[in-house]
């Protein structure tokens, strides 16, 4: 069993092509054990986006806080906010955003642990 | 690709042996096309909890809402609130109860889509 708080999880600056403002934390990963997927936090700050791309595994979210948006596979933003779920299907094009100019935008990720 | 906020989901009372004041929400599931696991929502109201169980499969945890607690196996409750997340192990004993007389207590509930 392991119980951590998210301020307690330390939070690195995510460098990849087409990323910006974008901070990650990973709370429940395969070095705690998870037995088959684990839970990231991102934190997409005003201005921010993750990268208009597609890869062979989902992505189940959660939105904690603020307001963005999920670019669908035809480039339209669906908007994104607190209590919202997202389920992104392997191989579907997908971008997370922040869409305000104040408040950050902070979201779960599930990922299979095979990729983080 | 699916979005619905935690409000449009319908809400079920849980009937087990030993649950007590629990509904259960489940916004991502295997009918949404989820390949590996699903995404499910307990409120746990003022004076209820789950049973103290274990089984075959882990669950991951995020904590919305409210003040609760997780007793692990030597029967210790470990208080959660929001922002903790948890992972309880395959075959480990776990309950989550509400701590609180007023508020409820709301939680993520991840696990392997084979079990939702």
């Amino acid at each position: 069993m392991k119980i951590i708080n998210i301020k307690e999880v330390p939070m690195k600056k995510v460098t990849m092509e087409d990323m910006k403002n974008t901070f990650k934390q990973v709370p429940i990963s395969k070095k705690d054990g998870a037995p088959l997927f684990c839970f990231r936090v991102f934190t997409i700050k005003p201005g921010g986006h993750t990268p208009y791309h597609k890869h062979p595994f989902e992505h189940v979210n959660y939105i904690i806080k603020g307001h963005g948006y999920l670019k669908d596979k035809n480039g339209k933003k669906r908007p994104l906010e607190k209590g919202d779920f997202a389920l992104v299907q392997p191989n579907e094009y997908h971008q997370y955003g922040n869409s305000s100019k104040r408040t950050d935008f902070v979201i779960i990720c599930a990922v299979n642990k095979k990729y983080e």
